[in-house]
């Protein structure tokens, strides 16, 4: 059993209680719902970030994790349509760690971005961990019964994603094969003060990777540009906050889910939960620029990364085919792409490549994949 | 500096921010505090339970984790003067226990708990990690602006504790030395089939203690009793919920705190959050029998235990002279105890033993003590 699956049961098992009638939306959306008096909507929603499963000590650094840590609880707020108000971290150091300025650090990229949306740090807990532990918790409101759930798509209805994809997947594969950002956004010199026998990622002046580039002559300056954007995406994801609010307040999203898990497994989420099919055209497909131009020099496959690549934090959501022409072409600087449609066959989700079709089956990631 | 004084510096950062004007309490209380609209304040809690910190694999079982995992959220609530309403759990396991029913029993002891008090699960997360971990998120409510804070209390306010003290610590320190459950309360053989190579806990039909107790011949049934309740004390604490309501509804309180480190810790935080001072009287702490009764065998301090023993999750509350008499003698069955009283000598916590008086110096738990 994944835990997707578990999941489910426990959603299955919570709804056969008898549930607060407040309750809008429980477990199984990207936040949970509940309404509050006077035609508003709390939400809230926790993420948990785990050393060596969700981050690697040795590739990032304490403000870029505390950026990340509130970037993928905003993106699920965002996923409902709703703006971000309140926040809370709850944080396991190991000993070594606590001991360093990682704490000052993380806060700093943490509430770095908190201020950019003007989320107001409210809570939390303290504790010692083998290894650092993050559970991220963001509540967000909107008005009453606008939240955009992922179980209302319809038959018919156009399928969007924002921004581009496969970038935080190549970011992480770059990681995997060594490469490093090649000018460090903070002190990453610390990690060594606490010890840590991973590689330094404060001495090198260029991106690194210990697999030689196919190019010769090594990493051209324009190379390093691609592979730090790529590590970037990986590392401080963006959050689609302005396109969340913009969705939820125009009532423009039928349904919506943020790519987390990957597209093949987010889309397969959505028309799971409205119980209906999609097919969506791989030529329509956002790849990040620099994966396609990183990937054509290795021989991967960027329209892989780009379905099955996780964390990439867009936002994929269905319109109603008379609400398309009003949807802005970018939101901060961000732009949309039409990828496909809804369509009214339960469970199918297809792909199309010209002439070819076949099942977008859901490869995603998974921490318990038996 | 220990987490105490991090998380202080971390609330005067978050203070010289523009914090958000529903934000009623941020951090440094129980729970946070935001306004919402047509008279009502939603609260929120977060507590991270860590494997080999707040827990033992060896001494607990997958239920009894569950109901404490929620409990100590609970207990943050009640310390408001709220009552809970929904709640979240992250939960971060290790493979090996990911394939037993740990899940399953984890979410039975906790959902037990919840339909007790009327808590809805609306979400959470699940992730791998090394070590169980386990972040529990509940969330109250009550009437706007009766919030009971810590920073409320004033000089002559009388001061009072429910339940009695210093079981969970006594629970704890059996536990280091061996003792088990002498009747497990559900199967706890599943951490064998998990390959785990603690000792087996559903073997003994007696509770056990390496350490020979000191009495001769060997534990008689109302010893097996007295541990049995102090391993329950700390291994399936009770929240005062209840009380919680009670003493926010009547605006009985006028300052609370929760004991989750110990009364001699939360008794100053209480006096420095609120400039106070307090002297307490060693005779009144109600001291938990089953502390009296093996600690007097074993020449060990019970005052000492009940002072400095923290995860007793009683309330620790301020009421001012004239709302004295109208304190019911208990609530849900648990008795209240005057100890004490509020002085205006801010900073010092003073106890009193006949003729004696000292400095109650906080002695409580600290996750790091440097």
């Amino acid at each position: 059993m994944n835990e997707f699956d578990f999941i489910q049961k426990l959603r299955a098992q919570m709804k056969s209680r008898k549930a607060s009638p407040r309750v809008l939306c429980g477990i199984g959306d990207d936040a949970a719902v509940i309404t509050q008096s006077l035609g508003r909507d709390s939400l809230i929603t926790a993420d948990l970030l785990i050393e060596g499963i969700d981050f690697h000590r040795g590739a990032t650094s304490p403000r870029l994790l505390g950026h990340k840590a509130l970037a993928v609880s905003l993106s699920d707020i965002a996923a409902m349509g709703a703006r971000p108000a309140y926040s809370l971290v709850s944080l396991g150091l190991p000993e070594d760690i606590w001991d360093t300025n990682f704490k000052e650090r993380f806060y700093e990229g943490y509430l770095a971005l908190a201020e950019k949306f003007g989320v107001t740090l409210i809570g939390g807990d303290i504790s010692r961990a083998d290894q650092i532990v993050i559970d991220s918790i963001v509540l967000g409101e909107l008005r009453s019964g606008a939240a955009v759930l992922r179980s209302t798509a319809r038959a018919g209805d156009q399928l969007f994603v924002t921004g581009a994809l496969g970038g935080a997947a190549a970011g992480l594969k770059l990681i995997e094969l060594g490469a490093r950002l090649s000018e460090p956004p903070d002190s990453l010199s610390l990690w060594e003060s606490a010890g840590v026998r991973e590689r330094s990622l404060a001495g090198g002046a260029v991106a690194r990777m210990s697999e030689p580039p196919a190019v010769a002559g090594g990493p051209d300056q324009s190379e390093t540009a691609s592979i730090d954007s790529l590590l970037l995406r990986q590392l401080r994801p963006d959050a689609r906050v302005g396109w969340g609010v913009v969705l939820g307040d125009e009532r423009l999203a039928t349904a919506m889910i943020d790519i987390s898990d990957g597209i093949s497994s987010d889309l397969n989420h959505l028309c799971l939960e409205s119980a209906v099919g999609a097919v969506i055209e791989a030529a329509a497909i956002p790849v990040d620029q620099n994966v396609i131009r990183l990937c054509g020099r290795r021989a991967l496959d960027p329209l892989a990364l780009a379905l099955h690549g996780g964390e990439d934090f867009e936002l994929l959501f269905t319109v109603s085919p008379e609400n398309v022409s009003r949807l802005p072409q970018k939101v901060d600087g961000v732009p949309v792409a039409r990828i496909g449609e809804i369509t009214d066959a339960p469970g199918h989700v297809r792909i199309r490549e010209k002439n070819r079709e076949w099942d977008l089956r859901p490869e995603g990631f998974e921490h318990f994949s038996r």
